[in-house]
């Protein structure tokens, strides 16, 4: 394309957190970039939005750059519609939401606030990818990827995510030097085992928090668990067509008519 | 099976909805019935969890019947989380979730707190049903459909429900005897086109309520919008593996190695 594309920035860890502010760096170098991010951190959001409260957006200052930024009171998924729907002026040639403080790699894609922003801009047919490093601490280094997160957004606008399709890139917590490459991957099966820690507050009442331990038990040297652990950045497609269409025919034989 | 299978009942409605109250009512009829469900209404939470917060969890009298029932301060997600962690004494055989006040066709399950908790409950190795109506009125009328949820229900228990898969089940909005019978689906490819309601509040800042319209240009005759509009009951299978597969080969085409 001759003109610049327009690139949407969104998060979950808010507006203000290094990763995005990294991730609307590398992007500054590529396109026209719009920010539209919570005011605050929505980590384990999902894919929740706001219809029983009011939504609030600011224009805010921007702190290096000529871009747009807009804080947000919504979910990232608030976020990516407000953005389509009453701040840009033109639908985004990309979405891109991270970069996620903390893995979002296999099932973790569920509970993602990160990637149900992409997804929402999936839903809404804009092309979009969400980044993640595998390190959740807020002064985690982002320098070593960011080479990766321009090379692999230049390579979709180039070659264009196939549709009803979002890109979910995981970056193992490594050097530059010690990363391997990058490679296209299934979700791995794995699952959290809940540990909830009970606790009894100073009124008597019971009270929880939930803690819990990652668990692969998926041996395949095609997923993104594997990718990761074995220095690889990881790259999921991720649909939003949830019907699991290979069990239809099965429950074809259950005789409902 | 011997033994009354157990089963856990949630929602996102709260524990107080009639959706869920009937549902009780036939999982009674069928198994031993737990219930841990939300203290307040939880819809469009998509698949959140409470990592930042605390989480309360209160045995309540059972209105009727000898079922337990558990009101819980979390999401749908967080119910079956605690439910199955720290209520249960063992893993219940099948989880429930519902009867939803409201549609969770089609692109819906990605917003749905009701999907949410069954989603979660599959990604536990539960078997798992999330049940919805098509009147999203508080005094929405389940008799027409109580008789289908007990038919599908143990059908489910009896076939058992493919691993990795839940059951999406959504009720046209008609009398009993207009219900034309019950279909398999795939969920139609729709979405929302938001239309955001901008006002002006009294201090003179601008705020929005997210509104929307459903567009589905998904003709096929195998969706589940085509089942509900023509009279029948929808049944969708839906998994949580993300991946979408059939593009991974054509994102190995894009050079990275």
């Amino acid at each position: 394309m001759g003109k610049k594309p327009l690139i949407l920035v969104t998060n979950d860890d808010g507006i203000t957190a290094p990763g995005i502010r990294n991730l609307i760096a590398v992007m500054n170098e590529i396109g026209e970039v719009v920010v539209v991010a919570p005011n605050s951190p929505q980590s384990a959001m999902g894919h929740a939005i706001t219809i029983n409260s009011t939504l609030h957006c600011t224009p805010i200052e921007v702190p290096e750059g000529t871009h747009k930024e807009y804080s947000c009171s919504g979910t990232p998924a608030d976020c990516v519609k407000l953005a389509v729907n009453e701040i840009l002026d033109r639908k985004p040639d990309l979405c891109v939401s991270g970069i996620n403080h903390g893995s979002n790699s296999s099932i973790n894609v569920i509970y993602s606030g990160t990637m149900s922003a992409a997804v929402e801009a999936g839903i809404e047919g804009i092309q979009a990818i969400g980044f993640s490093l595998l390190d959740y601490r807020w002064n985690a280094d982002f320098s070593a990827i960011k080479e990766y997160v321009k090379k692999i957004t230049i390579s979709a606008i180039k070659n264009k995510i196939p549709s009803n399709v979002v890109l979910n890139v995981n970056f193992p917590k490594l050097q530059k030097e010690e990363i391997k490459g990058i490679k296209i991957c299934r979700q791995a099966n794995a699952y959290w085992a809940e540990e909830f820690d009970k606790r009894t507050n100073p009124m008597g009442l019971d009270y929880y928090w939930l803690t819990g331990k990652f668990v692969n038990e998926d041996k395949g040297e095609d997923t993104d668990e594997w990718a990761l652990h074995n220095g690889f950045i990881s790259v999921v497609p991720v649909e939003f067509d949830l019907t699991a269409h290979h069990a239809i025919q099965q429950l074809n034989t259950w005789g409902f008519e």
